[in-house]
């Protein structure tokens, strides 16, 4: 059976069906959620869509236990919308309450992609760090670290390392091979050191034993089922096992595929207003009709229009004003340039504002780190 | 061609023709030394036998120029007359003041043999430490560490692994494969922490680029191979190539296998004198002739004799009386219990005055790690 679809933490391509995704992975879908998960919009609209174990955390939201919410980022490219999704959930669990690990994935961006490592570090920081702190992160209430230099306690970094590398020992190959297809020394030693991001919140040294909560896009999920399993395996700690929670993907703002190397692929948090509003008008991918007649005639279809995408992901908080835009450019009554219009001006709200907050952000970096 | 010999960094067996090794391995046989070698039995009676660029630490010595002499110990099994080769040189150059970084090798003993790592740290110290201290390493003066825990200062700790961990980039499975055979996860990890183990005193963070000299076991080469391979395909930082003395091994006391698991294939260093005694008397392999009358007639050999080996190894420190005994064994004129009663006498001595200095050791080692 041909696959029309790939998910790997390496490759994502092809028209994602996340049905398919959560049986292909045994993922369970997230359903009947609390009230409180009603104020995360990437919630109540699916784009977060399964989960593992995730019950176990909330209890912990309704009986005010403490958890930990664990996550990281790579550091890559621009940071744009479509890593928006993952900060928006690390500033409402931040606002719940969670204690917040937030790892720089340098040591596997240096092994997988861009062996420079002070560029890295800089990436990380200006593009990844400022625009979490301008989304709302408080970063000083976060334990926000580089995979490459753990902690400025040695006791804390030697037991964070040393658990990536006892873990080795609970691995086989074979394992690697079924999980991750193709293998390198890199990617291996990514993948350890990503178990140990994922469980040494649990460590003595940290938190001891607590919930520990992984969202995450469907890429990485791999890694999850990797840390999950040797967790289970190692005597030496007791770890309660992980939970975690899964994002669908931001489309591609030119309808074809997300990449770093191609602007017209996606808007960036740091694009200037102009940027943004060009880039929707000339290479938004359109759901609408050829001509406006037809368009009136037949309708647009929202649900594969980059545009549309953006208000849904985050740019439109209100769900009955999103609703409204759906059926009126599902019934064709909005044209295009119409539905383009609304986003830009959205989209030029937002970014002076964040571009601000931005600014304020870059004044404080220096103390923080 | 099958193989009458077998040397890796996890299984030394058969009757080792050191001068294959050297061609099959690719090493060079040490000779024209300057006279301060003369100061170390090991390297006068050729048990320190072979070097990869060890001209750059003999020019470091004639133009007192500093340099490091790192190596390791494997925390598994008891501290026995096999283990002082390694220790014996490592004082030497402590002597001739190189700076000393010493490794247990806790998380590849984790990753290959016992999965305790209380029980290694253990093992560690009062089979290896102390005993080392014993035999007169000023262990104040030494950077010893476990790999676990590498630091107190969390930016060396973080160095150090940041090391390992970039290694793996330039690394290749295929390239595993061929250095080491087999290979496991764990396996993987131990090899490039222990090429992290001898580059990183050249790391800003330590001592800057500097000459390593690593003075090991020959089944140790694999290791050295691949960090000297991985030191210049990293880019980041300038690493002077690694230099290397290879020993020979001290033949298992009962002429069969040296195993941890079987007390009458070595002499612990603490072992009572009696013990060692009858050790020798009932399990040390004789290259004597079946009776007294034949051994007078045909001589001994005291080539693969276990008790003439200690006494080459060290316990007898004389090269003239070493001499005498190997010319009046194998001419038969020395008994094969006369040269086991030398032996003895020699090595109650030895033990006596070891376990006393060792019991000393114990008195200070709280204070020092």
């Amino acid at each position: 059976m041909q696959k029309d679809f790939t998910v790997t933490p390496w490759e994502v391509k092809g028209k994602i069906n996340y049905d398919k995704l959560i049986k292909e992975f045994g993922l369970e879908a997230l359903k009947n959620l609390p009230k409180v998960f009603n104020d995360l919009l990437l919630m109540r609209r699916n784009i977060v869509f399964a989960h593992r174990d995730f019950n176990r955390i909330v209890g912990c939201i309704q009986n005010k236990k403490q958890f930990v919410m664990m996550t990281g980022l790579m550091p890559s490219g621009k940071f744009h919308f479509g890593h928006k999704v993952v900060a928006d959930q690390i500033i409402f669990y931040q606002e719940l309450g969670a204690k917040i690990y937030l790892a720089v994935a340098d040591i596997e961006a240096y092994n997988s992609r861009n062996p420079n490592m002070q560029e890295l570090r800089k990436i990380a920081i200006e593009e990844y760090l400022l625009n979490y702190m301008a989304l709302g992160l408080n970063i000083k209430k976060c334990d926000f670290y580089f995979q490459s230099a753990r902690s400025k306690q040695a006791e804390k970094s030697n037991s964070y390392y040393r658990l990536a590398n006892m873990l080795a020992r609970h691995a086989t190959f074979n394992e690697y091979k079924s999980i991750y297809g193709e293998i390198s020394p890199g990617k291996m030693i990514s993948s350890l050191i990503q178990a140990s991001d994922m469980l040494h919140p649990q460590l003595p040294e940290f938190e001891g034993p607590i919930p520990v909560l992984v969202p995450v896009g469907a890429d990485q999920d791999p890694h999850l089922r990797l840390a999950r399993d040797l967790s289970q395996r190692i005597k030496e700690f007791k770890f309660i096992q992980l939970s975690s929670t899964y994002n669908k993907f931001l489309p591609a703002l030119n309808g074809d595929k997300m990449s770093s190397s191609d602007p017209t692929s996606y808007i960036a948090l740091t694009d200037s207003p102009e940027e943004a509003s060009n880039k929707i008008k000339k290479y938004a991918f359109s759901g609408g009709q050829p001509t406006i007649e037809e368009h009136k005639k037949k309708g647009g279809n929202p649900d594969i229009d980059s545009s549309f995408q953006l208000l849904k992901y985050g740019l439109e908080e209100n769900d009955k004003k999103l609703e409204d835009i759906y059926n009126d450019y599902k019934s064709g009554s909005l044209l295009t340039s119409e539905l383009k219009q609304i986003v830009i001006e959205k989209l030029e709200k937002f970014l002076i504002q964040h571009q601000k907050k931005r600014g304020i952000a870059k004044k404080q970096i220096d103390k923080l780190i």
